[in-house]
């Protein structure tokens, strides 16, 4: 029986996640509230194996399938290792990236489709359900004008940017299907976007 | 377009399957059948990474549906380096132990259940079904009596019995609802055995 509650973190490249994370890392450790930050694939020495696999497989041959498959695999263990034990001590749990990752970069923007990576990361779905998924939604033109300025444009990050814009099209689909998604808009202040994080956070009964 | 054939071979273990494969490499060898033999995990290095996170895994806290994603992300890249290639040079593919063994030992033996398995196991399911599978059927029991004798029988072997009867009745099942599954009763001789392997690969025009 879970006890804890699971809060996840989504965004596109460069929304500001890290920034708000970091943030919210000095609120829990300020108020007090046990708590564990996490993030895929990690937690022991299983995953941290899989990370490796994932890492070198780079520079080789590995089909998307293949990766997927190994993302799911290092997720259904980063749940036994890490994020059941931490539930089950009362812990708030907050994990960097989850299975909505997996849909928006996997499945919408590499094109492997909902179903397949709906199909091998049915346990996670079923069994681990995020109490609340902060979506900082940031689109990948905005995020990139936020970090070089709007000048910069060239035919590589033009070409980086497809795909990034398909990854930020898919996290739109999912937050309009799944109600534990909350949206909040990233082009806020940092402490703007922090405000409305906390204010969802409450809302929803996890703080 | 694949254009060579693939065929599988499963069963309980002792079940002489490795008997029957080195008797269809002799054969396919005298013959010019241009062909080759491989194994999951197998066939570059991502797959035997893989591997070797199993191996290691079982010293661990691998949980089951880690290990069967891990098994079905090392099938998925066999097929690609593997499989597909000498399919597409028109040979005879023949894999020892392939999706089936995935259900047999997984689904049923371990509880996993058919229908996780099939999720995960979904890409090879829908693209690479073989053309035949040979499923040699010798009862856990049989297998036990043919390598020890009738006498003996101490308690660990019968915990491991268990297991492997479930083993033997998920192959039985998949038997009753596959066409593609050929089953040979593997009391006969190894040369009986292998006549019958002969047999249906040639019926079903993999020979």
């Amino acid at each position: 029986m879970k006890k804890g509650k699971f809060i996840t973190f989504e965004g596109c490249d460069g929304c500001g996640k890290s920034t708000q994370l970091k943030l919210l890392s000095d609120y829990l450790t300020e108020q007090d509230v046990p708590h564990i930050f996490t993030r895929e694939p990690g937690g022991g020495k299983i995953s941290e194996a899989i990370r490796e696999i994932l890492l070198n497989g780079k520079n080789s041959e590995m089909t998307d399938a293949c990766e997927a498959l190994l993302y799911a695999a290092a997720r259904v263990q980063h749940l036994h290792d890490r994020v059941q034990p931490a539930l089950d001590e009362g812990k708030l749990v907050v994990c960097d990236r989850y299975v909505d990752s997996s849909f928006a970069y996997q499945a919408y923007a590499r094109g492997l489709g909902v179903d397949f990576i709906g199909k091998i990361n049915a346990y996670a779905i079923e069994n681990y359900s995020p109490d609340v998924t902060i979506f900082i939604d940031l689109s990948p033109e905005d995020a990139f004008k936020r970090k070089h300025g709007a000048d910069e444009n060239d035919r590589l990050e033009q070409a980086g940017m497809e795909f990034h814009k398909r990854v930020y099209e898919g996290y739109l689909e999912i937050a309009k299907k799944e109600s534990r998604v909350a949206v909040i808009d990233g082009k806020q202040t940092p402490d703007g976007v922090f405000e409305s994080v906390l204010k969802v956070l409450k809302d929803r009964n996890c703080l």
